[in-house]
């Protein structure tokens, strides 16, 4: 059975990476990675679904365990990725979607080669600071902040394979798709299917 | 403007390459690359729709003239794509299908870095025999002869970059269309978008 496809999100604060994933799962069936955390859930979050809320000697323990294929230390509280329900997915032929910060994404690179690093973005810079605008009624010293952090993420968007813009939702979610689609037909996915093929035309 | 992709379909005989290319025409507007021959039109063929019909001279004139981005001679007959369609649709922005034998897709990957280069094969070996009989009333003679080819062919195969199955039309368009899709993607095709962000976050 062909394994599934790892697709990594990552792009600007506001340009809808979350809804982008959700619409993966609705529209595609993919499987959304849900992050463990160490920091106490905020209203409305719901474990097992937004995050799994985990105690810091449980994701310690975790870590010894190998129990995550990528984690980091934010401020003061620890974010990581399950191997587990990665893997369980991945080797039942589901597409894994998981959306993470730009260091994360390296980091399962350099263990998953075929990850597939995708980032969203806005139509243009000027989109991108209306939608950190955009969001509700922050400060100017928020905004800046968020603005500077898009600076930096901006300087890492070229180390990603494929670069695809959130304008119209769906039409960006066929496109992560399609970057999915074409991964799978590649011919180094492909060759057990050669082989087969060339052989059995001789042997007909 | 983003130039359009050129996709060569190639495959076996008998696996459905041209309804695949005219479905890739009616259902996201591809524009179907037409080739050149110097062989007598078929009954029903219609010049400009199946072949452009051309005499020997006008053949070997256009080649002087850079005419084709690729030609070959088959038997006693020339073959060639026409250069000056291809390069106006894609400048157009518009992506172009075409037909064509191994030879010549690696003729045209070498001028075309971008060219996508897709092997149309059925799911098994034994569904390649039974298309190849399945055409119709041929001779043992003919059909044999086909196979022969069909094992020559499947040697390229593992030259192509992408291999597509055509077991459901739709499915095996849709991926084709993917393929190209996925490419639009890619970071080098979207070096300026990246540009244009770094530096408008800059200075907003």
């Amino acid at each position: 059975m062909k394994k599934g496809a790892l697709v990594i999100l990552s792009g600007f604060s506001g340009v809808g990476k979350g809804t982008v994933a959700k619409r993966l799962v609705e529209k595609y069936g993919y499987s959304l990675s849900v992050s463990a955390t160490t920091r106490k859930p905020r209203e409305g979050e719901v474990d097992g679904r937004d995050y799994f809320f985990k105690s810091e000697e449980d994701f310690r323990n975790l870590i010894d365990y190998n129990g995550f294929i990528e984690y980091a230390r934010y401020v003061e509280n620890f974010y990581g990725t399950p191997r587990k329900f990665v893997e369980e997915e991945l080797d039942a032929g589901h597409n894994v979607i998981l959306e993470i910060e730009v260091q994360g994404a390296f980091a399962i690179r350099e263990q998953y080669e075929d990850a597939l690093l995708v980032f969203i973005t806005a139509p243009s810079a000027q989109e991108i600071k209306n939608r950190l605008i955009g969001r509700g009624t922050e400060s100017e010293e928020v905004i800046n902040k968020r603005l500077s952090r898009a600076v930096e993420e901006s300087e890492d968007m070229c180390q990603y394979d494929y670069i695809i813009v959130n304008d119209d939702l769906e039409v960006c979610v066929d496109q992560v798709h399609a970057v999915v689609t074409a991964q799978a037909c590649e011919r180094r996915h492909n060759m057990e299917l050669v082989k087969e093929t060339m052989e059995g035309l001789k042997t007909l």
